[in-house]
């Protein structure tokens, strides 16, 4: 408490980053003390770039052209020199905010920087502290029980091989641990036919997001513009809960969404198993994000992961978005106390580096199966080891559940003030969520509040996320708040 | 030719790299004579390494733990001390050698380092100096005729993300231009049925290489180990020229082959068409890389792309491998002088960001379709932005040319002297190959060659694949071809 309070009057006082006051957690950078716009947005310049961009390739997604020179903390600085207070971070992907000092200096050691420059096919010829690296860094935040990792290049690539390796897994028991293959198997794979190319499947969620690789894109069930014109597997879905908000006055009929859905969930098992199409692994993110914020209790995760074992099918969490810290816990699952680990957890984003960690047992038996050139990137894991020094250092889990109290408790009054235009307050740590009546009031709200100054993320129908970075403080909070509160009053 | 010799001459008196000589040309850096073997190999420290790395991963493929602080240039040096000329650099994804000391100064500059670290999610909030980027790096050695671009991760995703390109000019097509999507289409999407998930295939070629995520690795036919048990597409494949070699005395039955895979190329046109999966794009390697380096001629893609053109088939090149020098152009595919430029051209490995090349006029017409959370790294485009300098300034085309003269006819004299050794020689530029009898034969002679000092690749059957960086001179070139020399006789 002490700690996050001196955090607080430190930043206000602005003393940089690398003094210790007494002992007592330290903020790193100094920041904007609050947004302040210049332009219209878009302002001219970014217009300009925008049309530029846009005479090579398909940019209508572009918002803004960020100065990531000016860019600082939790603020955005864009192309018009308008500064932003950042609650969406490059689609959650910024786990320090911008420039953190201990990220600039990451380079000045010179092994660090040949290890960025030198970069090795990993799979082949890793750098000689490549296994002290992976101990030291990802190993020392495995999810509890997980004794493996493989990294990977992004989420989607992350979630690619994890599938990979599930059906791997799969097929290893299907030959009672055999590890060789049949010659049949050989000369049908080639030609993408069972049984070397086996009719299995991976069931996801409905509202689900978990890529956009054609593997990974099947099991993505979150809006059609992410899918359309794409072929894809014949794969099973079932429906994820769709909760009533407040969660405490809506118990009952959630409990019955829950039971609802793992029902199908077991239908959709025993269906494609009768069609030769078995499940093999099931994908599933703690919080449903893309597609619209849903959460599900952890009830619901224990009787999934109990189903799945009753199955034998693999249970995948895909932790790309909620993982890293931003729900108050490393990993968003540690909130759901399973009695034992998932088969796989998928990680990308914060965490800077793709990947997976799984059951080293369940390994692929021989090599070049799980393969590709680079297989992730060292340069992201240096970058990674002084974030997670940094987490620890400023005590970031711990802001981010002061902070989320403030913003949750922000965001349950102005649902109250403004009932007409915002509900459904919900979420973990900061990240928070909330609806609006309809998709254009949603898009207006998310609109105005950029020309306020904030940047905020939307997803699903008419969801606002919040995404902020890890050093997102009280102080952030309120005046996330205080800048919604006037978005809603002069809308 | 007078720069090349500087080259030469500057870097046998070890003149560090940033000296001009009298306007000629430069060498980078300070390497090693030779290589130095001085323990078995592996040594003890990798072998320590290896047992440490594969209780958290399948890491049977790992061939030997570097030491990338000592390594330079085209020396590799291992864990245990061991220096080898590589032949081989990272599978071919290495331009400029290891350390080049313009690498090593690319994030002294502050702007490149913040760039570096504070990772934007391309598709929504790039820097205001991306648009600039894109045309100064990555238009600056477009294909002629292409000018789109989008910046991916890796190989994998680069045409994962082609397929996904060319499935939506398709289907555009077939819509007569319209833009907007059907409620069915939206609808059947979502379940990964069609018309939304369409029945639309890639055609690629038996033995063709093109990445390892489920849509690429549907594409890839070149060993069963990649393949099996991963759930695959029903899309075609046709076979690939095999040539008799050398080509000069195998003319006319060279000419019988390419007829032959044509044919079948519009058979398979035609039957899946037939069948209800229509061709949508066809993939091909200028030269069949992992599949065993197997050529075709330039009248063999020209008349592919006459093909491609009657059927509505986009033409997609993967100059993953081949792209960025090796072969002595940029890219490979210019040494087939087609008619006009291919629809589609993807790369990565050497160019350091995945990406692909298209005509900006097929661009999906809606945003969130071709799109992912980081699209790209702006921090490998710093580094290619310094690669193809180096390029430029040190002629390293030229070098590449030079090289691969002295290493080819090296290898001619080998395979006069060890006719029953090693055969078929054949490349372009240092992108050069030989075969063995068998592939236990060709393991030997590449084990032997690592034994001797040199690192070498294999790739399909029985080949071994010379993939050198940039940066090999002619000085390495003779060194390879004696330590060859040497591994042969003591077989």
């Amino acid at each position: 408490m002490l700690r996050i309070r001196g955090l607080h009057i430190i930043n206000r006082i602005n003393i940089p980053s690398t003094q210790h006051v007494r002992g007592i957690s330290k903020v790193s950078q100094i920041e904007p003390e609050k947004p302040e716009i210049k332009t219209s947005i878009p302002g001219p310049r970014t217009q300009a770039l925008l049309k530029e961009l846009s005479a090579l390739q398909q940019a209508d997604s572009v918002q803004l052209f960020a100065d990531y020179d000016k860019s600082t903390g939790n603020y955005f600085v864009d192309a018009d020199g308008n500064v932003f207070l950042d609650a969406f971070t490059q689609i959650s992907s910024v786990p320090i905010g911008y420039n953190h000092p201990e990220l600039l200096k990451c380079f000045d050691d010179k092994h660090n920087l040949r290890s960025l420059i030198n970069r090795p096919a990993l799979g082949v010829f890793p750098s000689l502290d490549w296994p002290k690296k992976l101990n030291n860094v990802l190993m020392a935040v495995a999810p509890k029980g997980l004794n493996g990792v493989s990294t990977m290049m992004c989420g989607s690539c992350s979630n690619e091989n994890a599938y990979k390796t599930v059906f791997m897994w799969y097929r290893k028991r299907e030959r009672g641990g055999k590890i060789d293959f049949t010659q049949e198997e050989m000369a049908s794979c080639m030609a993408n036919q069972p049984p070397g190319s086996p009719n299995l499947s991976i069931l996801s969620f409905q509202g689900g997001f978990h890529g956009r690789t054609f593997g990974a894109l099947t099991t993505t069930r979150s809006k059609p513009i992410h899918k359309l014109d794409c072929p894809a597997f014949d794969w099973p879905q079932a429906p994820f809960p769709r909760y009533k908000y407040p969660l405490e006055q809506n118990q009952r009929e959630n409990k019955k969404e829950d039971d609802k859905c793992l029902e199908q969930v077991a239908d959709a098992i025993e269906q494609y198993k009768k069609k030769g199409n078995p499940v093999a692994g099931l994908i599933v993110e703690p919080i449903q994000s893309e597609g619209g914020d849903h959460e599900a209790s952890p009830e619901f995760f224990q009787r999934l992961q109990k189903l799945c074992k009753e199955n034998g099918v693999a249970y995948i969490i895909d932790e790309v978005q909620t993982g890293c810290g931003p729900t108050g816990k490393m990993w968003c699952y540690e909130h759901f106390d399973l009695p034992s680990p998932p088969d796989v957890l998928t990680f990308s984003k914060k965490m800077l580096t793709g990947g997976f960690y799984f059951n080293v047992e369940n390994k692929p038996s021989q090599p070049y199966r799980v393969f590709n050139t680079w297989m992730g990137d060292p340069g992201k894991l240096i970058l990674l080891e002084k974030v997670l020094e940094v987490i620890e250092n400023e005590k970031l889990i711990s802001v981010v559940n002061e902070s989320g109290k403030v913003l949750k408790k922000g965001l349950h009054e102005l649902e109250h003030e403004f009932p007409n235009l915002i509900n459904s307050v919900r979420g973990r740590g900061t990240f928070l969520s909330f609806n609006s009546p309809t998709t254009k009031c949603r898009d207006q709200i998310n609109s105005d509040l950029k020309k306020n100054g904030v940047l905020g993320g939307v997803c699903g129908e008419n969801t606002i996320r919040l995404r902020p970075a890890l050093i997102f403080q009280k102080k952030h909070a309120e005046i996330y708040i205080d800048i919604l509160r006037k978005t809603l009053k002069g809308m």
